[in-house]
């Protein structure tokens, strides 16, 4: 027969078993965290009409789309889970509580320029709250506290989490008089960390027009090592930036009280998210050892999700894990902790005999008080079975010979340590959970 | 500015909060007897060269698949997850450990005319054991009890696993001197429960020419209330037809110590499954009060899963539960548990002062001890606050007014029986939990 080579599309992550054990903990534990946090779980169809999903248009968006029809209809597969929960809050209006608190992790397509890093196909792990009308400022304040403890449950030290308000931004430009090129000025300050502040000095002076004087005052302010104060000086004198100065101030006085170190968090005026639609605070992540990451975890208060959906005013405030790029990086940097083991499961069973009925028997007692068991059904060669249970990553191999029914009994080799005993069958179980207990505290991530 | 029109395409699932709960629940039960069996994660693309997904080609795939292309790529859905498994195991033929375990729960695709209750895109939960030449029949013996456990932790209690051998029915219609028409015959047979012993002996003697009295024996044979006894009388007459039985007897002798009460298991020689794939074993489970559902998980033994990519020989045994359409089944036939409660939180939180300090003070204490607490930040009257509790359904609503504040107290009313009463702060966490745990023996699914 004809073969045809198989192959894995480039950009679409595919991992092996024991990396996909890794993956799924990083997903589950960020599940939780969210859930803690009285998110609600959303899963919305990976395929939308393209009308629907490109009620915004324009831009990358357009081009990047994977487009297609199908019996007459014009599809599309998501981009992001943005648009589909504005589309899902806009539909389901009248079923929903607002605030409408939704956690959603799945996989989004963007046809990108396929290189090294860059995901065609990627996981995002998204959380929203969502208002009817009015959402109050608390809902931003606990954005950083979820982040926070996500990042710390996942095993991630050393991460900062900054913060900014992008009517602090506005009232200052619009203080200076830059009101029609607020947006770009915006966009400008953005690039500050990257470019730097000589680079980004002469932007705003000959590409945007400002003085010399007040775009090195509006530099050293947003650089200011006591953002807080420097902001202090120019506050009564604009009505957007006051309100911007009350919600960073509101944030940063609920910190403590969300559990959140002050270690873990910053303002910082530099930072302003690409996107048009936030308009208040703005939130990145940044591990503080790989700045060259950029932000693993970003989002920002926005005042219309649907408005391309619906009449009704809906703001919200969000943040996106791009989970995929996320675990490449982790992976990258030797950061995957390998333990516990990566294993599919806690103990592999290696029956010595033909008669497999006492390893069945294990097995099910094994299952039955929680632990993952497999019987090695093949009969191979003791090497090759031992080679196998190497290669899964098993922790402990447990052997069933003639010697050992007899005596109702089984050897168990803890494969950490290459130490053997044999145990009563009816101790098996407890010594292997205390076994695996001793590692349990091992987070997904290790620094 | 022009709305567009919010929908979600027909035939795609999108569930409410309250069922999006319901229905993870049940996924990652799922996911959990899974993987107590040793069976460890996949997640392929759901994108894939169209080339690759069609290997095999032909037939009403072909015609339901969601093909297109991107920047000249030919790129498809995948429309079940044995395609992808095979193209995996061919690809990482020499990373994997065989026999490999895997288990996936994805969405895969299919065009099929829109109709209720029958999804394009659904959920399937898929297990797979495969070998490397040769699979010990013991795998076999462990689906039916992958199967009971998964169902039963599921909360079924009236279902039936219906266990069958392709090399019994093959063997006995070489036995019958219809070898050419063995594929026929295993097809008209499968219809024997669908449309009765008469029409199916009508259809094996008139269109397919077998003897009315071959005809006759062969469906009293496969309908004989006592199948092993039935088929002992044509022992020794087919080397076939002998290793059939031979593995249906050992499946049957394992599923005691495999942990399967004997109400749960019958070998059932009516059952053949449509797919020419199949090899060894096949497995069809019914819902006893439901038998028109049909079969709710289904799979079996194939020799060559990969044989449109590779000149290895792996055989395996799967098998699949359509849990989309499972779970819409539960919900139209009401059986989905509304215990333990399918609200997004344990505790909301209800400020009742100005200062929202002690509410996030509380949330935070009462998430670090595990519980899913909500602060509800809007400033509503009363009644909107308890109607917010009652829409997201949540168990236990805390009061935080001045007096509760003053005393380092909180008012706590369980929403199921309407008791309200006060404690001291440092007491909500375990009073809640208390409270969830003489619900939490509840299953997704009751009968």
């Amino acid at each position: 027969m004809n073969k045809i080579k198989p192959r894995t599309l480039s950009g679409f992550m595919e991992l092996s078993p024991r990396r996909q054990i890794q993956f799924d903990r990083i997903r589950d534990i960020l599940a939780q965290v969210y859930r803690l946090y009285g998110f609600g779980p959303l899963d919305t169809p990976a395929v939308e009409a393209a009308e629907v999903l490109l009620a915004k248009g324009g831009g990358e968006t357009e081009k990047q789309i994977y487009r297609f029809t199908k019996g007459g209809s014009d599809l599309a597969l998501r981009f992001d889970l943005t648009v589909p929960l504005a589309k899902y809050a806009a539909l389901h209006y009248n079923e929903l509580a607002f605030p409408f608190r939704r956690y959603q992790i799945g996989k989004v397509y963007r046809g990108e320029r396929a290189q090294r890093g860059r995901f065609r196909e990627f996981y995002q792990a998204d959380i929203d709250i969502v208002g009817d009308g009015k959402l109050d400022i608390l809902n931003e304040a606990e954005i950083p506290a979820v982040i926070y403890h996500a990042f710390a449950a996942l095993g991630l030290r050393r991460f900062k989490i900054r913060v900014n308000n992008r009517k602090v931004l506005g009232g200052l430009f619009d203080l200076m008089g830059l009101g029609e090129k607020s947006a770009e000025v915006m966009r400008t300050v953005d690039k500050l960390e990257k470019i730097g502040p000589d680079k980004t000095a002469a932007i705003l002076t000959e590409e945007l027009g400002m003085a010399q004087d007040d775009a090195r005052a509006l530099l050293d302010l947003l650089q200011s090592p006591d953002p807080m104060a420097a902001l202090a000086a120019y506050q009564g004198k604009n009505p957007l930036l006051d309100q911007g100065i009350e919600e960073l101030s509101a944030i940063a006085r609920h910190m403590e009280g969300f559990g959140v170190p002050a270690d873990f968090f910053m303002i910082d005026l530099t930072i302003a998210r690409g996107l048009d639609y936030y308009t208040g605070s703005v939130y990145e992540t940044v591990m503080l050892d790989h700045p060259e990451i950029g932000s693993i975890c970003s989002g920002g208060r926005y005042d219309n999700l649907a408005e391309y959906y619906t009449d009704k005013q809906l703001p919200g405030v969000g943040i996106s894990i791009g989970l995929t790029r996320l675990f490449y990086v982790l992976e990258e940097q030797g950061m995957l902790n390998d333990q516990p083991a990566p294993a599919p499961a806690d103990a592999l069973l290696l029956p010595m005999t033909a008669d497999l009925g006492p390893a069945v028997a294990l097995a099910t007692a094994l299952r039955s008080q929680g632990l993952r068991a497999q019987i090695y059904t093949e009969p191979k060669k003791f090497k090759a079975k031992m080679a196998y249970a190497d290669k899964i990553g098993v922790p402990y191999v447990l052997f069933l010979g003639e010697d050992e029914i007899a005596a109702g009994a089984v050897s168990i080799k803890d494969m950490g340590s290459g130490l053997q005993q044999t145990l009563p069958l009816d101790q098996a179980a407890a010594f292997i959970q205390q076994g695996l207990a001793a590692q349990a505290g091992g987070k997904p991530i290790k620094e």
